[in-house]
């Protein structure tokens, strides 16, 4: 009789009938004689819908109040799921970010778990119940309601899985897993039966959106494997994300991340000396943009070029922002391209094995695709190229990596 | 520099554009040097909707349940009468029933406040924001979300005036107040300035929707006034409900209450004996039938006939229940009625003044309405007619009362 973590998304519960579907699947669980905790996401559109309520009523919404109107999405999907348990004569109950004892600090809209006190949830599971847990909230010292921020429910599944001593915590999504590329736009894409925590926190960051980057985080700080799998293809294996064990991958390769819709703002002729970087992004900071890559190149007669990269979304902001220093710092002009996107390779082991950042540069080389800017970490390496060459990108190097193949 | 505790109910916040028309009304107030405490309901038909959605999940949804997923809703215009607030430049906060210390006992889906803990709320008032309070809501001992029943958001309104010691609670609704008769019935119908706590229960109970019968209690027990007036319609000075002053009122009649939709069920011959309406009435409580009126005829030839009333929408239920105890208790027939309705007289003092029932069935006969039944308290009268009969009974005794004059 194991005890299982499991979370389900808001495409899994966007209507009544998919709510029963996947009650009727916990409860086979359960019947086969395991006692499972279930996190939920609201319901399909639900937190853009409450977003949209409030952008109605205020220009800008307190982040605060934004949390408190954003929670109860999860709120009515976890007692929705718990009467579906209840009519397929599971015994269950519902808890909310509070009641599970789910404490976060007090930062709005991307609240951090402090701690979880498992008194109520573990007085629930010695009863005999199945306990669904509203995902992505929280409360911070004060009692008041914290939300984790976009996808924060698959945090509340591995956190909870950690506190509560599971080994593993499973994330059941529309998708199959996490593939070796985005299979929209890479056919040949396939899913991986397993990967470790670093690859997975690499393809999430670049553009993977199967799984939350906190939620791996905090999985590989405390050891809680975590499996990606279908809610309702339950034939599919799905991937197991934890600490790999093979020592040397046959393929050091694992996937291809990209990100469609990236701009690039370049500052020219910056004087050459130091605070410039600090006067740049602290008003980007200030403005809530969040800046991805950033190149400096070698200066020449005492004039630099900065170039950074933005969602493109946040273009419009970064420029003001940046617009706004321009003089003081005394740079000569101001360029920027919104029609960019990313394509990333990822794998362990990558920058120990030479040849893989050439077989990348040349296969785009191959494909006419103009490289605009190059970045890398110790497992991933990342080339900015025009928007449109995208997918031709990603389909070419998931041919060249030999990703198709097992 | 008073404090104030309103309430605004649904229709008022039914959309955006309500929730900010309320939000300048209070901001107004609030620039007039009052601090303001503020209970919404949930938006327009939220809680139908979210009724609707556990029925689909759930033939018989579990009543912890329901009041997780409805206590979402007044939540939701919490947060979004907060952002709107901020909006027009006001300092706000939001609390749900939890955080403003509400508890309750846990009696789910008509919970009684149990007591508040005012502390949050006075840190909140004293730090000079307006506080809009989750109506309808609170917790129990273990933490769990309870609801107060339909209507609910108004006793939380006068329970946190009480607490707060304040002397009056202002309830913001869609009608102008409370009218001598329901005007959709009848058009002579006007509000009245001020009524007593009882009379108001009377009307409260015999149909009169306007207030809420436990808040009408809440406030003679705490002595708190309660204000009923139009949200929109800031001229019309609506009603005060408070312990009149008046000794002698000089019409001793104070509104007609009518219910448009009951049943009668009559079991007959019964064999009388003790312990007869125990068997019938221990069913129909097991069944959560609620019985309004119960008139016992005397028996003859040692038989008896009881009657009883019940809102139409329970009459299967309740002939279910008793049917399932006719044979044990020697019943021989048992006949049922569900085209009926109520129509009501209600003033103090009107027992001590003679005439007024002579003049309510004089006007009823005048009329050629057959009375079916007749119940009586101490401040009001009640006949059962034939449902089509109600409003002309209603304009009727209107005007035999005189009520269309101040």
């Amino acid at each position: 009789m194991a005890l299982v973590v499991q979370k389900y998304g808001g495409s899994s519960l966007a209507d009544a009938e998919r709510i029963r579907r996947v009650a009727d699947r916990i409860a086979r669980r359960v019947r086969k004689g395991d006692r499972v905790v279930a996190v939920v996401s609201a319901m399909g559109d639900t937190t853009d819908e409450l977003i949209a309520l409030a952008r109605q009523v205020s220009t800008e919404p307190s982040a605060r109040e934004l949390d408190v109107l954003l929670h109860t999405g999860e709120i009515v999907s976890s007692t929705l799921m718990t009467m579906a348990l209840h009519d397929a004569g599971v015994a269950a109950v519902s808890l909310t970010g509070a009641q599970a004892g789910i404490r976060t600090d007090a930062v709005y809209g991307r609240a951090r778990i402090a701690g979880i006190d498992t008194a109520r949830l573990e007085r629930e599971i010695v009863a005999g119940r199945v306990v669904i847990v509203a995902g992505f909230q929280g409360v911070s010292e004060d009692f008041d309601v914290t939300t984790l921020g976009r996808g924060g429910s698959d945090t509340t599944a591995v956190a909870l899985a950690a506190a509560l001593r599971c080994e593993r915590a499973e994330i059941y999504t529309d998708v199959a897993g996490v593939y070796t590329a985005d299979p929209r736009v890479c056919p040949a894409a396939r899913p991986l039966r397993d990967i470790g925590y670093e690859e997975m926190l690499e393809l999430a960051t670049t553009g993977a959106r199967v799984m939350h980057a906190r939620a791996v985080e905090v999985g590989a700080l405390y050891g809680v494997a975590i499996l990606v799998a279908s809610t309702f293809d339950e034939a599919a294996p799905g991937t197991l994300i934890h600490e790999e064990t093979t020592m040397e991958q046959a393929n050091k390769v694992r996937g291809i991340a990209h990100q469609p819709s990236v701009a690039k703002v370049t500052v020219r002729g910056v004087p050459d000396r130091p605070g410039i970087a600090a006067h740049i992004f602290e008003p980007l900071a200030e403005a809530h943009v969040s800046v991805d890559t950033i190149v400096q190149n070698a200066s020449e007669e005492g004039l630099t070029d900065l170039t950074f990269t933005v969602a493109r979304d946040d273009l419009d902001a970064a420029l003001r922002a940046v617009g706004g220093v321009q003089a003081s710092i005394g740079a000569r002009e101001l360029a920027s391209d919104a029609s960019l996107g990313t394509v990333s390779v990822v794998g362990t082991g990558m920058a120990s094995a030479p040849g893989y950042a050439a077989r990348m540069f040349r296969t785009l080389f191959d494909e006419g695709i103009n490289i605009e800017l190059i970045s890398t970490s110790d497992i991933r390496i990342t080339c900015l190229v025009q928007a449109d060459r995208v997918p031709g990108a990603v389909r070419a190097l998931h041919a060249a990596f030999a990703l198709d193949r097992e």
